[in-house]
C-alpha cells in the first residue's frame, strides 16, 4: 500500500453503504492497532457498520487484520486434534466445563480460552477461580504445557491474542456499537483463530436469556462466524441452542462448579447433558475422533481430566467449594406445572446478589447466585420452595427479588418444551 | 443536573431511533465542549444522528447548547433592524456582496457573518479580500463600529460565536458526518442566533451546484432552519432557488467582485439581480422597511455603501482588481441554444483553476475563475467562445478543463428556463 487511504473517505464509504475493498479495511484495523487511525474516527466508521453491516469480504478482511494484529499460537505439535468451543453467552451456561474434559478425555486438545462475566450471562474462569487455588491467567507457555499434559485448558486469552480486537471492543462498548453481528462475528472469530485451533464448535443461545433475542439474528451471526472460520482455514460447526430459562438448575459461580461435576459424574440435568453431548458430538466429528461421549461421562474419564486439569492450573479439586451463608427460598404461587421460569431474570437476580459484576474491575462472589429447584414442565404444589437464592450480604436480596418478579410463571397444564437444541449449521 | 447521563447510553438511545430529552442534549454538548465528553463518544453520537436524525426538541437543545457555549453578541443599541443572510452556498453565488450594501441603504443594519470557500463553492470572504487591502477578521467591536457607520459589515465570525459549534463541525469534517440535515441546520442556526441578528434571510439552494440535490432535502433544510431561528426568537424566512447553472456569468474571486460592482449598478445579469431581489424583499419584510430596492441600485445608494463598507474595512474601492495573465476561450461545439451549463462542473474547474481551496490552510488565487459567456437559454454559433478560464499558472489548466468535459449542452431548440426562486418558506 503506497498512501494510506483518506479515513473520512472510508467512512463516508461505509455510511453510504458501500464496501472497502480488502486492502482498505486491513489498513484501516492495522493503522488503528498502530495508533495511526484515532479513536473517534474508528468510532464513527463501528456507528457507520452497525447501521450498514459489511459483507463477506469486508468481514475476512476485518477478522484478518485484528489476528495479524498479534501473535498466532502453533498447536500443531501436540500430536492430537485441537478443538475449541465458543458460547455467545447464556444463563446456567457452565457447559465448557464440562465439555473440555470430556473431549480430552475422547483424545482431543481443547484450548478453550474462555472470559470473566459482564452483566447477566456468567463467565467460565468466574466458575473456575471459586475453585481453592485455581488460577485462569496462564503464560502461553504454561497453557501449552497444561494442554499437553492433560489435553485441555480453560484460561483467559493472553494480551498477545488479537490485541486490535481487544482495543476495538474497549471502543464499542463506549460507544453503543457492541450489539452488531458483522462485529460481534469478526471479534469472536479473530481470537479463536489467533488461538490456532484446527476446528471450532459455536454456541449460539437465542432468547430472552442470550445475547440474541430472535432465531433469525442468532441464525446470522451462526452463519457469519462458520463462514469467517471457513476463510481462515479452522473448521467451524455452529448450533443455535434456546435460552430462554436457565440451562441446569444452578446460576451462579460456585454452584455451577457443583453443577459441573455432577454432571461430568453421568448425573447432569437433562437440558445441560443434551446441550453438551450435541456440542461433544460436533467437535468429535470435526476432529475426526470416534468415541463413546456418554460413557466417558458415567465411567469417570471425563471427571479425571477436569481434576488434572484443576491441578495442573494450581486449583485443589478435593476443597470444598464455598457456600452462601445467606439462602432464601421462594415458594410457588400456585400448583400446577411450571410454564415458565425467564433465563434473563434469573441472570440478573443472580448477578445481583453477587455473582456477575457490572464494571470489569468489580470483584464476584464465588457462593452467591440462585439454585433453580424446579424447571418449565415440572410439577409443584403451592407454597412448595421453586427458587434459591443465596448471597453472603443481606443488603443483596432486594433487588435480586425484584428481578425475580414475574419471572415464574405456574399453570394448570404442562407446557410444550421444545428441543434445546434447534439446528446446526455448517460450512 | 445531579449526575451526568452515561454518554454510551444516550448513543444507544439515538442510535436505537429514540429521543434525548432537552437536559441530556444540552449536557452533551456542553459537556462535549468543556473536554467531559470524549471525542470517540461524540463521534459515535454524531454518526447515529446522521441515520437516525433529531426531532425539534432536540435540535431546539442542540442549537441552544452550541449558542450557550459562546458569547451572544448584542445589537439592539444601533438604532436600526437588524437583518441578516446565509446562503447554504452556491457555485457564482456573489449576493451577499449585493444585499449587504443594498438592506444598509434601504435602511437595515446587515451584520454578514461569512465563511471562505472549501471545495467546488467559492466564500464571500474569499472574494471580497481580492479587494487591495480588506481585511475580513475584524474583531467584535471593529464589527460593531462598521455596522453602526455603515450600516452593513461582512466579516468573518470570531471566535468567541458558538465555539461548540466550531469544534463539533471539525469532527464531522473528518468522521464523514457532515451531510446531515439537522447538524447542518443546527450549525448554521447557531452562530446566526449568537451573532444577534433579530431577522435572518436563509437563501437555501438546490441542484447540482448546491450541497442539496433534491428539492425534497431543500425543504426539509429550510424548513428545520426556520423552525430553529423562530424557537430562539429570530425571524426567519428561506427561499430555495436553483442552483443548476451558475448564478450570474462570473465564477472566481476578483470576476465576482466585478460583477458584483456592476449589479450594485444596476446592470447586473438576470438570474443574479433575480435572486438578489427576492432575498431583498423578504429582509425588509422582516426588518420593517419599505424601499424601492431596484431604484437604490440604479440610483448609486448600494454602491456608495459597499465602497463604505470597503473602505471602513481596510480596502480601496478604486483599486484595480487583480487580473488572471493566462486566459482561454472554449467554443460552443454546434450552433443553436445552450440547454444547459453544469453548475458543479463550473464550479469544480474554478476551484481547480486555483479559486478555490481543498484544505482550510491552502491560499487561493484572486484572479483564476471561468466566466461564463453564453448562459443557458442563450444563441450561440458554433465555434462561438462560450467559456473563459482564467489562470495564474498554465499547469492548472489541464484538469479544470477535464471537469468542464460534458458540462456545456448545445441543442436546436431553446430550453424551458424554470423560475430562479422556487418558493418562500415562512415560520
Amino acid at each position: 500500500m503506497t498512501a494510506p487511504p483518506d479515513v473520512a473517505e472510508l467512512i463516508l464509504l461505509k455510511r453510504d453503504g458501500g464496501r472497502l475493498d480488502d486492502a482498505s479495511i486491513e489498513w484501516l484495523v492495522g493503522a488503528y492497532s498502530r495508533d495511526e487511525v484515532p479513536d473517534y474516527q474508528m468510532a464513527a466508521f463501528l456507528m457507520a457498520v452497525y447501521f450498514q453491516g459489511l459483507d463477506g469480504g469486508e468481514l475476512r478482511g476485518l477478522t484478518a487484520a485484528m489476528v495479524d494484529s498479534g501473535e498466532r499460537l502453533d498447536l500443531s505439535g501436540l500430536g492430537r486434534p485441537t478443538v475449541d468451543k465458543h458460547s455467545t453467552g447464556g444463563v446456567g451456561d457452565k457447559v465448557s466445563l464440562v465439555l473440555a474434559p470430556l473431549l480430552a478425555a475422547a483424545g482431543a486438545a481443547v484450548p478453550q480460552l474462555s472470559g470473566r462475566g459482564l452483566g447477566h450471562t456468567g463467565g467460565t474462569l468466574d466458575k473456575l477461580e471459586s475453585i481453592k487455588g485455581f488460577r485462569s491467567d496462564l503464560s502461553n507457555d504454561e497453557m501449552a504445557e497444561v494442554l499437553r499434559s492433560v489435553g485441555c485448558v480453560i484460561c483467559a486469552a493472553g494480551a498477545g491474542l488479537a490485541p486490535a480486537d481487544r482495543r476495538l471492543y474497549r471502543l464499542r462498548d463506549v460507544t453503543a456499537t457492541v450489539e452488531s453481528i458483522p462485529l460481534i462475528a469478526s471479534s469472536i472469530m479473530s481470537k479463536k483463530i489467533a488461538e490456532g485451533t484446527e476446528s471450532l464448535v459455536l454456541d449460539v443461545k437465542v432468547g430472552s436469556g442470550a445475547f440474541m433475542q430472535h432465531e433469525d439474528d442468532a441464525r446470522r451471526l451462526a452463519e457469519t462466524m462458520v463462514a469467517i472460520g471457513a476463510e481462515h482455514g479452522v473448521r467451524t460447526t455452529a448450533l443455535l441452542t434456546r435460552m430462554d430459562t436457565p440451562l441446569g438448575r444452578a446460576v451462579g459461580n460456585a454452584v455451577e462448579v457443583e453443577e459441573s461435576l455432577a454432571t461430568l459424574g453421568g448425573e447432569g440435568p437433562a437440558d445441560l447433558v443434551a446441550v453438551t453431548l450435541a456440542l461433544a458430538k460436533e467437535m468429535a466429528a470435526l476432529a475426526g475422533l470416534e468415541a463413546d461421549l456418554p460413557a466417558l461421562l458415567r465411567n469417570g474419564a471425563a471427571r479425571s481430566r477436569f481434576d488434572e486439569m484443576v491441578r495442573a492450573q494450581g486449583g485443589d479439586p478435593a476443597a470444598a467449594l464455598p457456600q452462601a451463608p445467606l439462602r432464601r427460598e421462594l415458594p410457588a404461587p400456585a400448583s400446577g406445572f411450571v410454564r415458565r421460569l425467564d433465563a434473563r431474570a434469573v441472570g440478573v437476580a443472580a448477578w445481583r446478589l453477587g455473582a456477575g459484576r457490572a464494571k470489569k474491575e468489580d470483584p464476584v462472589s464465588a457462593s452467591a447466585g440462585v439454585v433453580c429447584l424446579a424447571k418449565p414442565g415440572e410439577p409443584v404444589e403451592e407454597g412448595q420452595p421453586v427458587l434459591e437464592v443465596r448471597a453472603e450480604d443481606e443488603a443483596r436480596f432486594a433487588r435480586a427479588l425484584e428481578a425475580l418478579e414475574g419471572a415464574l410463571e405456574v399453570g394448570p397444564e404442562p407446557p410444550e418444551l421444545p428441543e434445546v437444541v434447534i439446528e446446526a449449521i455448517r460450512s
